[in-house]
């Protein structure tokens, strides 16, 4: 069977799925998603690819775009990331603060919302906010070989406006003298990155140069691949990143506006969107239409 | 260059290394042994192997033997496992109890102490220790091809002796109605298992059954190979577990003996000895040599 | 009004009281007591003593017993005693292990289980259980003047079979070596000290070495007696002692039998007993009748 | 003895002591505050007083301000301020944000920085931050008697600019709907109350309206007295509260400048000023003095 036909099939499969999850509600702009959409995309090291469903609506990425902002922060500082943020998964939820406290200050790993807050003041450097995300855009566009990807400003400021949570991880880093800008403007920054919007097709596409493969594109080193993988194994899904390994057996980032971009190393990109979220904040028919796929097509890291 | 030129390189290189850890004290007989040890093995899928260095002399697996309990409890009540016990790496120390008062009683995954302690209250379902014990050995034995294998009772004793914490942690599972043995015989079976003797050369090939390859022994399903080595990557190393995949990139579960099983999927099972621990309670050499190794052969998981 | 009147008006109120929480079950002997029960006792500094209600039926005083125990350890070893335990409340529940793990092994204070058991373990020193625990008996018969006290073995063996929970606290202790007796041998004398049984009456007459006032049955120092009722007030009533504090105004040590002993420093000792128990382990309508008597009486301690 | 006699004993026994604690660096203007400085104040219920030291020197009350905004909070809005604070010890630091985690935004009790936040939000109320604060002021003037009290606007400025802790802890507050104006307002007021200035002499007959006592400034119900006394005993001293009720035996509050405010209930109120501090933030040589003179004069609230 074909690859189309098989992401037709869980396409069929999903839709006809009563529940669906929770969408989001903390940010405004998020909540009033139709939780009916489904996309799906799947793109191979030689840039073909197969969508179906809503793969050609963008939607907001979110968390996702940790994945990109840690491969800027590691292109820029390098190894010297690991003295201010921890590679351990969290045994929390993903903003959680308690464990920052208990730590010292030090986020677990760049993936959860602190440790993430410290990468964006880390690729903030001296530039200004406005250049580090024109940086970041043309970072995904590049990736994505597709010019027509954008910040949406109203999902930024919906964020803003009721981030406290992010805040007080924000100033509780301060604290700790582990943010070296003000809270406004690394988490001014932040937003405006958890706010850019992608199709799952451009997702996916964008998602390619992490595949470690010939004929994908080449923006960081294959060693730096590889271990942004094993983060994304270890500690894309939050709270369910193990249970993400044993189901789906590849490594994952889920973002709360219902994406996720999975990479099957050597092979594929996959994105998947689905609004509604389960208690941990991780897409419910999106993990379950990957999962279905990685099996249909037998893709697994582990053999 | 050949796989056992690879393997000398790294013997000569680790045998020249000064800072070797510490071994663990709490367990008295284990507190004895010489840090000088080293040794390293390799496995391939068709068993050929290759050895260096101390890969001869039994040490004591300790924890490794939880991937070997853990097989068998999925075959003895398959996805019911994980009604009692998680699957998300903890984000606390190996022997933590707080988590399990926070979580009642469910632990967070089968490699951490009291995950364990309930995967060997599964197996023992209505067999003696004795029998449960007989069982375990015979299954390492053939997946190893190896009957040499034994149980040290010293060690089992001595543990016995002195773990409070283990002690602690069983009884605050039954607490929980989360043990359905007495403490005493569920931990009786459990220090027993962690006292099994294996040298890297019978561990290697006994971990052979986790690569997923034509040719190795077949003692549980793809699946669930598949599925263990997800749990190895992201819970096989304590809280240390996401550094271990994103230093070595592969599968891998650790003893305080000093000893770690590493998995290649679809290629090869390494095993490693070095007594001397880092604070995680992992072997400090063994995971530099793991991580050489891996280098050396471009083997990843991740591409 | 007289006091005997005001007992009177109080025990008409509660009798009429459906809500009574719900009696203590992990203690299966104690899962029986008859809900209904509700006794109050007053004893004046000079012996003079009122009751009212079910005031001369003996019931389990459980960790009431542990103010005698701490009176007894610091008459044994005085202030080294704080060299193995904590006198701070404890912002957790009272059996929790969790904080105890993040203080290496020091409990928070003598009230709550792991600290009350380090008493117990003091006060065993070189003694036997049965010796200790016939001293401890003869204490409280001196205090009370009166004879007729025992333990009740039926409801300590209910307590040794279910208490793993404080089997846990016991190994965890001794895996810090805050335990210098085996586990079995500490607990044992716990779980005998908790079954002791008294009655309001011989309760209040017991409580009086606590009052510090010419006339009360001197058995230790007055400076002593202070800092006991001082433990009293910030840690006597698990994680309601500061509610406690608030509502009554007074020093009191509870028990999940249901009672409570209260003191009214320079005037008064009060004994109360109603089965029923709030979430946090202390008697719901014994709280709310020593709490109308303080009022009538115009007892506080804060003028 | 007479009083000043006694006061004058344990300046000079004070005065000798090498040892005195760290001055708080937290907040830079009060880091340059000479350690040497001693003073001590006592009040008695009929408005007489006695000093010794460094009495009539102002100093930065921090979080003795607490008394007072719990005080008109009360006045405000009663018993329904404990549905968004509670009254327990915290167990933890006065700054932790871990339990507010735990506990959904609800902060243990008024006196660690969270619950006074809380305090201080409800004072504002539909008041602006300049009458909120003049309101206060206003108050304790009042009970001091005495016009020449001020807030001190470089100690406020000193702590906005540094305060990221506090504003973590605001916007956490903030995002459990636990804070009702916005972190920048009420923290702008929190920091000024902690800037006001006293002298020992001040705060010590300020201090007289929780004495409950005739011929004290009746400011509140006695009934609320016993209550702030309550609270001030279980968690007047952060964690250390149960240490200082067992040491002291009387209520007290202390705060970062080196002040504490303690009361002798029915008879006195004792001002201290010491600014070095103990590891958990209290004075050192100012618990030590409230000691000396609490069994000198043989003061306790436990008889």
């Amino acid at each position: 069977m074909s690859v189309q036909e098989i992401l037709n099939q869980i396409h069929t499969s999903i839709s006809a799925r009563s529940d669906r999850g929770e969408v989001a509600t903390y940010i405004p702009e998020l909540a009033s998603v139709d939780p009916g959409h489904f996309g799906l995309a799947v793109a191979l090291a030689d840039g073909k690819h197969y969508t179906v469903g809503d793969a050609e609506i963008p939607f907001s990425i979110q968390s996702i775009s940790k994945v990109f902002t840690l491969a800027l922060a590691l292109g820029m500082v390098g190894d010297k990331l690991w003295e201010r943020v921890g590679r351990e998964p969290s045994g929390n939820a993903f903003n959680s603060i308690l464990q920052l406290e208990r730590e010292q200050g030090i986020p677990r790993n760049p993936f959860i919302n602190p440790g993430a807050i410290v990468v964006t003041d880390v690729i903030l450097a001296s530039s200004s906010p406005a250049e580090t995300l024109a940086e970041l855009v043309n970072f995904i566009r590049y990736a994505a070989d597709d010019g027509n990807i954008y910040i949406n400003e109203a999902v930024a400021l919906s964020e803003k406006t009721t981030g406290h949570r992010n805040f007080a991880l924000a100033h509780f880093l301060r604290s700790f003298n582990n943010l070296t800008h003000e809270p406004e403007l690394t988490l001014g920054t932040y937003f405006h990155q958890c706010a850019i919007e992608m199709s799952c097709r451009q997702l996916a596409l964008a998602g390619r140069f992490l595949i470690n493969a010939p004929g994908v594109p080449q923006l960081i080193s294959p060693d730096r691949v590889r271990r942004i993988n094993a983060l994304m194994i270890t500690c894309g899904h939050y709270d369910a990143s193990g249970d993400f390994a044993y189901k789906v057996g590849l490594p994952g980032k889920s973002g709360v506006g219902g994406g996720i971009l999975v990479i099957v190393p050597g092979k594929a990109a996959i994105a998947v969107w689905s609004p509604g979220l389960t208690a941990q904040g991780n897409s419910l028919l999106g993990t379950e239409a990957v999962q279905a796929l990685a099996q249909r097509m037998d893709w697994s890291v582990f053999g």
